[in-house]
């Protein structure tokens, strides 16, 4: 297979940034950066060099010239340019909430459910950072014991917002900190909720799967920690579940993993694994870099899985 | 009654500063400060004016010259220096964990068992913070329903940790936040979860309430958050709970309270208030000022529980 042609679409964001850099780190050589309007004609940094951002339009992305392009910009965005990427021939690997639950298209976290790429149409759904590191800890549990019901409480960090709220975060007295809930309210509940919810439900193939999610930010750089409640249908003491994740794909375990120690590391980690004292299952502790395995890492390794199986072409 | 004489020891830390300032308002006048050996001599503002600092010693509490004292000092000093005030005729309100679940002592929120106060034999104990804002959320839920079990996840400000830990915060770089977890692990859970399993059991006389907790500190000045779990025993809807709640003393109801509305106001906010979709309870989010009703003002409630009751001596 001749080098892909790769284009990453929303190359000045967080995510972006950071795909970037997981691009060059692999060699890859033929990459083009793509934004809004407003950042076309500035240079990001690439393994070394420059790369001159484009405009991304359904024409630019569109005009056959991209095998394999990542997007991390809004849901908006993804709607109406990730078509015209596909039409154009690329794959499209779609960090956005926007195609993430539709019938057909493969929400995918490689470790996961990796054999569900190979049968995209030309998107694959990169799921919410969240929903990525609770499926890596949650799928060798499900697979040992049978999950039978998640309650998860999340510490979510500024990067999960996105550059400017990182800038925010930055400029901000320390003593300003405080844990806010900035996502949109749908009936009850967050739609970051209930993304968290449905994905989970989607990647682990349990679609009645009983599931209560409490999201908070707080003032955190990088790195989202969760706080996770699981009942399972067998029985399943702490030290067979630390035996089940200690030989898990991606997942490091720790005793009390903070965002500092995960940040620019790929793993997941998963610590405080304890017996539920208020029932019959688990409780954890699971934390991970958002940009890195919650977001860009996950896209490239889905990229990867794609060029592996050479099922890059939809 | 004469007016009492009031002693706030520990008067240079994050509490005991709530705490003169509390006394303050309510218009104390005869109030004394007192401190470790480091501290005495120095000033803190009361009323206007400026009391100087005293040594706290065995001698100088148990002189006989205190009618009511407020303990806000570490467990050693507890240990060491209540029953010499109790000696010298003083009843204490002790904030820190030395005295808690000794069997005998009240462990009270006044607005959940104050009627425990009067039963005190010279020390009355103060709950942790996590334990009190949470018990005024569960305390009527409980009544209306009977809780069945807790799940908690915690969001636990600098100030909680101390004055110290407070000005870390305020040096640090806004980027350098944490999400850490600073207590002592006893086995698989640190002490201030097994506190606060064991203080909301004692509280709520529940010796065997299914009760887990993972608490995390976070990079937030003031204000405790945490995403709770309940079961009861009688079905209890979200409107049910939110028409309990909506009469309860001590909590307001909010949509979405964060830590900074909670700063420097007296009441427990309890909002998210939502059916559990992971089983057959409800969820909640509980805000409130740990330096107030976390701990000064709750003191400051017992003791003028006490003075009403006129069981102010042992």
């Amino acid at each position: 297979m001749p080098e892909p042609r790769i284009g990453v679409v929303g190359a000045t964001g967080a995510v972006g940034t950071v795909t970037l850099g997981l691009l060059a780190e692999r060699g890859f050589g033929q990459v083009r950066a793509f934004a809004s309007k407003r950042s076309a004609g500035t240079k990001v940094p690439y393994a070394g060099d420059e790369l001159e951002v484009e405009e991304a339009t359904p024409e630019s992305l569109g005009a056959g010239e991209l095998d394999l392009c990542f997007f991390s910009v809004g849901t908006a965005q993804s709607v109406e340019l990730v078509p015209a990427a596909v039409s154009g021939g690329a794959v499209c690997v779609d960090k956005s909430s926007a195609f993430r639950l539709t019938e057909g298209i493969p929400l995918v976290v490689p470790e996961v459910n990796g054999e569900r790429a190979a049968g995209h149409e030309g998107i694959v759904a990169n799921p919410n950072c969240s929903t990525i590191q609770l499926v890596c800890a949650l799928a060798p549990l499900h697979e040992a014991a049978g999950v039978r019901s998640v309650r998860i409480a999340t510490y979510q960090s500024a990067s999960g917002a996105g550059v400017e709220r990182m800038e925010q975060l930055r400029a901000q007295e320390p003593a300003a900190g405080n844990v806010s809930m900035d996502w949109e309210l749908e009936g009850d509940e967050f739609d970051e909720e209930t993304k968290l919810r449905a994905e989970t439900r989607k990647i682990l193939e349990l679609p009645e799967l009983p599931f209560s999610a409490t999201c908070a930010r707080v003032p955190v750089l990088i790195g989202h920690s969760q706080a996770v409640w699981i009942e399972t249908e067998a029985p399943l003491s702490p030290e067979e579940a630390r035996d089940v994740l200690s030989g898990a794909p991606s997942v490091t375990l720790a005793d009390l993993p903070t965002p500092r120690d995960a940040v620019g590391r790929d793993e997941v980690f998963v610590g405080r694994i304890r017996q539920d004292s208020a029932g019959d299952g688990l409780a954890l502790w699971v934390v991970c870099d958002n940009l890195r395995k919650g977001a860009a890492l996950n896209a490239v390794q889905i990229a990867e899985l794609l060029l592996e199986r050479r099922v890059l072409a939809a």
